[in-house]
């Protein structure tokens, strides 16, 4: 390892100079302009793996590509399946940014862009460390497969479909997937279970046209306020989901597993000022942790009718819509939990305005084995990188993939996460710790050398 | 009259330009960027009244310029004050119009364009019939004040004041305005009832920026869920206001009131068929009309909150906001109303969400005699203009200024609605009928014959 860690020493600022690179290419997956970009990110990590001396190629699909590289030289040795992405969330509400989303700045210590911690910047870690080994003519003791896809912050449309074609080539030991966080700065964490998702959207459609709300108002449904009323159905007073059969299939959490959550630092005060929410708010009976990781939830992510612009305009608004996600634990099954949803909608909407639902991509929930010996390197390889013991938690995100890699390929899934819950993923100001990012390339090619030693 | 009417139908064609060169100049007073077109519109109107031989300028308001005009010469003889706007609503949603809002198209007989019907062709159709008296070398036979003002659409922020330091210069006998619609294709109409207006923004901030909803969502109020809730509890399943003490004040409709709009031609299927509308829906206990004329509203007008773009975004919004305005009827007040739905909102809004109220100029609802001259002298003016006996009508639309110029120059406004309620106004393809645009003009020429006679 002595080679391997001199290399990243030496090679330590090109590193971030090249996620900066990798930063300035808005690859915004959802937004149709952003196709060209998108492929440009796909194409700029195909040659990093090149250049780090993996065999790259990039995999088209019915949308933006997939970047699969392999470098398979360790015969006898496990075989890890390293997954990450290269494409990122819309950037908006862009005046809400301190310095633009796609001009990486460093500041205290933090590399600041969209992408900078979801994924890009932690994806980019294991990607460096592959480099150091074959770089610094020290044999990597692992065979390595990477899947780099376009599409996560979109559902991941079309990777299954990869999966399930490549499925022989995708053979593993184990995958590695670093798009999670630390539990808190200095402590270390490996993610055990994620929450499932499902994805819709609901119209109400009234009148054919925005109505002037004088000649009309009072006597045709408002689209906007009977998508009000149900929505404010789908709750009780503190959040708890009244969807009927929601909460059926939940398995409630371990005596243990609350021990071990109720043991985490958490301030409860510091938590609220940090995302400044006026007041706490959740499921009752459950702790902020547990309705952040254990907890299945219904939230609406955007509402829209009618006018939006400056000042009044007094129309009965033609329609209005609300896209909603709900956050899944295990076993909740998604396909009864987005019809079980529809129906709730749709038999207490009045006959006065048109019902239409639609549906997006989701996935399930997950847990794996916290006692395999892959959790035993990996808890080595974080040990070695961030010089701290890692604590075993939850995290309330999904990430598809990993229900994928245990159905399709049988194996269990290491969330190692270099970032921090307050990296602004998903917001304005997105950053990431520049020594995170280089305790991350330490701790990933530490994990090499231990899975060889101990799976 | 004669010389007026050869006059009228020897210049229809060119009325007919002039009114579309006024509606090729996008004044939408709501919006910034057409300020300079708004005082464009106002340039111009003040220019076809000193054409048509009556001296005009422009008042400087805080806001949109206000057009006066004023023809005196006809000593002893009674002094109408006509009141009109030139400005429109915004044209959005753009892509819903056939042809381009500012570009007037004639099809079937009527002319489509923003602000066709309200209020540019309608007002219009009095600089026109002045016009005709004055350069066909009839005496007018009554003095004829003009305020024309800009602000209409955005809630006439500026005319109070306007009206109240010229109450000396604007004194008159009866007001005219032409901003309602006939009752229907045949049956012209005069209204002697509007509902009055109140407007607000209601605004609810949860954390500090939209959040992950999957790392936060069920540990924190989400706004968007809060505001529906909000806006849920406002009305029962049949759309009547739950706000304590809203119907107080509202008189009731005498009998014979409900009886004459009985009477009228209306078929409920054919209205929720133009509208596009999927069923009927209204207060329990009161016709489609009397829905429309006489009960208050409460109407969402927009909605808007988190995620507006293509496809999904997982985030718990940082804040929500709803547009509202409600339609008041006599004798319902502004402020008690205001201040009533601000209570009703605040004290049911949770505390983990911060609340903010902001309201916008309204106007109250008015009613007058149907027993006047001048209403009499109206009646036989719209006789003449159409060839049929207009009904009395009320309207749920609100126009300010009649209580103004109630309560500031004790005069009654006969509103002569040229157009119908059909013509799309504040919609996309608001349309005016050429046949209505030339009889308003007559009717309007002939209303100054039979006020001088009779009042």
């Amino acid at each position: 390892m002595q080679a391997v860690d001199a290399f990243l020493q030496q090679h330590s600022e090109r590193f971030l100079q090249e996620l900066k690179e990798f930063l300035r290419i808005p690859s915004v997956s959802a937004v149709t302009a952003h196709q060209k970009d998108v492929r440009r990110a796909a194409d700029w990590v195909r040659a990093q793996l090149e250049s780090a001396g993996v065999r790259a190629e990039l995999v088209e699909t019915a949308g933006h590509p997939i970047v699969y590289g392999e470098w398979l030289q360790a015969p006898g040795a496990p075989t890890v399946l390293v997954y990450g992405h290269y494409d990122v969330q819309p950037p908006d509400p862009l005046n809400e940014w301190t310095t633009p989303p796609f001009e990486p700045d460093i500041r205290d210590g933090k590399i600041y862009a969209r992408g900078a911690t979801d994924d890009k910047g932690q994806m980019l870690t294991h990607v460096k460390s592959v480099e150091a080994w074959l770089k610094s003519g020290t044999p990597l003791p692992v065979n390595v497969k990477f899947v780099i896809e376009g599409e996560e912050e979109v559902g991941s449309d079309n990777l299954d479909r990869f999966l399930a074609a490549r499925k022989e080539q995708l053979k593993c030991d184990v995958a590695v997937v670093s798009d999670t966080s630390q539990y808190a700065p200095g402590i270390p964490a490996i993610t055990y279970g994620l929450r499932g998702i499902v994805a819709c959207e609901v119209t109400l459609h009234g009148p054919r046209q925005d109505l002037h709300s004088g000649i009309f108002g009072g006597s045709i449904a408002n689209p906007c306020t009977v998508l009000a009323g149900l929505i404010a159905q789908l709750h009780d007073e503190h959040g708890r989901v009244q969807v009927p059969g929601f909460y059926d299939d939940v398995i409630e959490l371990l005596p243990e597993e609350r021990k071990q959550f109720a043991a985490l630092p958490f301030d409860e005060a510091e938590f609220l000022q940090g995302l400044g929410a006026p007041a706490p708010f959740g499921e009752a009976g459950y702790s902020t942790l547990e309705r952040r990781w254990t907890r299945p939830t219904c939230d609406v992510n955007g509402l829209s009718g009618g006018y939006q612009g400056e000042g009044p305009k007094t129309i009965v608004p033609a329609r209005a819509s609300a896209k909603i996600t709900c956050r899944l634990v295990p076993a909740q099954k998604n396909e009864t939990i987005i019809a079980a949803l529809e129906q709730f909608l749709r038999e207490r909407c009045p006959a006065a305005v048109r019902f239409e639902f639609k549906t997006y991509h989701g996935c399930p929930a997950t847990v794996c084995d916290i006692h395999s010996p892959y959790m035993t390197a990996a808890r080595a390889a974080v040990r070695a990188g961030f010089g701290a013991e890692p604590v075993l938690i939850r995290e309330g995100g999904s990430i598809p993939v990993v229900g994928t890699f245990k159905e399709l390929l049988g194996v269990d899934t290491l969330l190692l996460g270099w970032g921090q819950n307050t990296d602004n993923l998903h917001s304005p100001n997105e950053h990431f710790s520049v020594e995170a990012f280089q305790s991350g390339i330490r701790a990933s090619a530490a994990l090499w050398a231990e899975l060889a030693k101990r799976a």
